[in-house]
């Protein structure tokens, strides 16, 4: 890169927001995914006019500006794969308007997803989109790759809770794109499409967010299957019979093993999967929604059920669920983890799809996720330094992504597509769907200024 | 228009789907508004390949299509102001499936809404979206439209229920845009660029539409107040409070008078205001939601409240709300329906507005409308054969415009913009936004053949 344009950087930002060191250039490489990609210069600007001011310079001399927040994206989204600016949103990180009469939020794009839920809970309101990175992740990434979390088959996704955007488009121009209020329509909802356009038609600076009524109470509960078939049937049949939990979480019998090895903490290490449920609402119904639960879970075969009678119950209940990571890690150092969705009903083919494959490579696979929207997240422990392993692995992600779509399903539930799934996308949107993303993007960025390399530039 | 090119359509379709003779042309001018632009020819294409082959042909020879379902429209979005193609849609009319394991539903765009409603209840389910046009408009208006209706309030709008789309774009390729299911999110949400969008960036052929869980039980109130503000702050103060109702629908004075003079149902001419609530959910807990309704109710000081405890007694409460229209249409020949819509806290301020409004410009202004989500439906009742009032009617809708986006509001809560709100909509996107929305319409449809005159193109 020119030194002129650092130059110019510094000049826009202030030299201590401008860092073109090659250790500053390696901190800000990667994400949660395994390939490094270093930008030649990181700058962390303090307005939505200096990110302006930036892509308009990045435009000047026709400079990839890549986007990111906490980056702790698990495809690969802010990753500067070919270079250039990378845009650090974190210091515009203020929660400018809690308006509870509105039920709406306004906040900038690096306030950090855990902060945000704790001011809305103090406020009396609920914001449901709970990705496991709440703690680092911040808003902006959450909206960039449309992030989901175990409560989505309730309440929803990033989508069902973004009113609006302030965005800078590539020409650096700022615009407020869709509404402010849940109820206003006013031409087409452009704010949509920038959520999971991860950064590639324009930066997200600050989003208008629906909130929602805090539930009064919840109830967990834990179901027991000695069969993964009989909890996934569970799974679409408690929702078609009408009973939505909050939270619908699976675990194969190879998670519980991995968990219970990590946690001693009395896992049935024998069941072939576990049902982790929870529902919320009314405190006048809750008890109600848990006996349908159960009543589900007995119908479609649970050995045994536990409820949580106190919230330390619950949260022992929880433990387990989010130990899975840790003791993962224990296994194999590489953990692979895959978002790929189907529709619900098909959760038990792509179970026994995704056990053929893992035989088939040869692979340790263990199988978990938001069982309540067909979310699965299909889990490969390897070792990123046994070469022959790493071809088998991607050859097994290959055919589960292919194995996803051949279901009805999606590439990604929750986890965006970024570097990693971006040579699959065509498969998902067909080739005259990515012709028209093509077009769009080349509308909208003639240049090609912003995270080329993702989606339909890949 | 070029004879070859009804020659052309007629091979394309047949004789009996291309009508161009001057009462064909005529029945297909209009919509519920109140201005007549004849297209130069209707064709009624029966897939979405012969809507792709129209568009092309349409792009050949640069000829306008105006895509059209019922055209039951209150802004003229289906209008096509500058003749060229009027493209019906009803013929795609094919519920495709309803699928209540994964909770969606597939239709066709020209599936009149009512008929998809009632095929949905039978499948035990629900789709809440409920525009007062459900029996005749089609789900494609809906969408192009993003209509709402009083259920908006707790369920919102049509665009929280587009899953994704099936789209003819203005170059005659054919994409699915969006996703199938709740939990998809592969990339930029490309199919709510077309909620709202008017048909002016792609021809929405068919939709993966959201379904809910049915509620099991409800129950409607009556609430009379002495003071219209104590019937606004009671609709945001409840709301703030936790109790979201189905329905909070509101009516002045005038709007009583009228009603009561056409049905002669003992309302309670003396009230300032009443608000005819709903509340649904689970039959445990649905007598608490009312409890928690009278209450803030008498907290805000309505003087009555009427409970209705029979479908009998409800169906007598919703007879006032429905009968607003013929009522009006007695007082005044031309009533002019605007639904401007402010956040729900600015609900006093903005009726005091229109009140102020309606007496500047001497117009008869009856208030009424869906409340709980701010969007308020102001209606002049006139006559459009007296044209020095006509005058005064256009520069009282302006300002009520002006009023509404001066409080944080919108244009258009669920009417959309069509031809009679072009003008203002540069007020509610600003310059760049405008700017920003010409230059995506201009990416998508560079030959503009898509319902020029509107939104971006107006």
């Amino acid at each position: 890169m020119e030194q002129q344009v650092i130059t110019e950087l510094k000049q826009l930002l202030g030299r201590q927001y401008v860092m073109d060191r090659l250790e500053d250039r390696i901190c800000y490489s990667f994400d949660a995914t395994f390939r490094d990609f270093p930008p030649d210069v990181v700058v962390k600007p303090g307005s939505v006019e200096e990110v302006a001011a930036i892509v308009k310079l990045a435009g000047q001399y026709n400079i990839p500006v890549t986007a990111r927040g906490a980056a702790t994206g698990l495809s690969g989204g802010s990753v500067p794969v070919r270079g250039g600016i990378s845009l650090v949103l974190t210091r515009l990180n203020r929660i400018i308007e809690i308006d509870a009469a509105n039920r709406v939020a306004v906040v900038e794009a690096g306030v950090i997803t855990e902060d945000f839920v704790n001011a809305v809970n103090k406020a009396g309101l609920f914001y449901p989109p709970d990705p496991a990175s709440a703690k680092t992740s911040t808003i902006g990434g959450n909206i960039a790759e449309c992030a989901g979390g175990p409560r989505g088959v309730k309440y929803g996704i990033t989508r069902d809770y973004v009113l609006g955007l302030e965005v800078v488009l590539p020409d650096g121009s700022i615009i407020e794109a869709g509404n402010r209020f849940d109820s206003e329509m006013a031409g087409p909802d452009w704010g949509m499409l920038f959520v999971g356009s991860e950064g590639t038609l324009g930066i997200v600076t600050k989003a208008y967010l629906r909130l929602v009524d805090k539930p009064q109470a919840k109830q967990t509960l834990l179901a027991i299957f000695n069969s993964l078939d009989d909890a996934a049937r569970t799974v679409s049949g408690m929702i078609a019979a009408g009973t939505i939990p909050t939270t619908l979480e699976i675990m194969d019998n190879q998670t519980i093993c991995a968990v219970e090895d990590y946690l001693q903490a009395g896992l049935p290490v024998k069941a072939e999967a576990i049902l982790l449920i929870e529902v919320d609402g009314n405190a006048v119904s809750i008890s109600t929604q848990a006996e349908h639960v159960m009543k589900a879970c007995r119908q479609w075969g649970a050995t045994e059920i536990q409820v949580a009678s106190t919230p330390a119950d619950s949260d022992k209940l929880w433990r387990a669920r989010k130990a899975i990571s840790p003791a993962c890690g224990k296994i194999n150092p590489t953990k692979i983890s895959e978002d790929a969705t189907v529709p619900r009903s098909q959760i038990p083919a792509m179970v026994r799809r995704l056990r053929e494959i893992a035989q088939k490579y040869d692979l340790k696979m263990v199988i978990f996720g938001h069982a309540g929207d067909g979310n699965l997240h299909p889990n490969i422990l390897s070792n990123k330094h046994n070469h022959q392993e790493m071809e088998r692995v991607e050859q097994a992600v290959e055919e589960l992504f292919k194995a996803a779509l051949d279901l009805g399903g999606t590439l990604s539930g929750e986890h965006g597509i970024g570097y990693m799934k971006a040579p699959f996308l065509k498969w998902e949107t067909g080739e005259t769907g990515f012709a028209a993303g093509q077009k769009l993007k080349a509308a909208v960025d003639p240049q090609g200024v912003l995270n080329p390399g993702k989606l339909f530039t890949a």
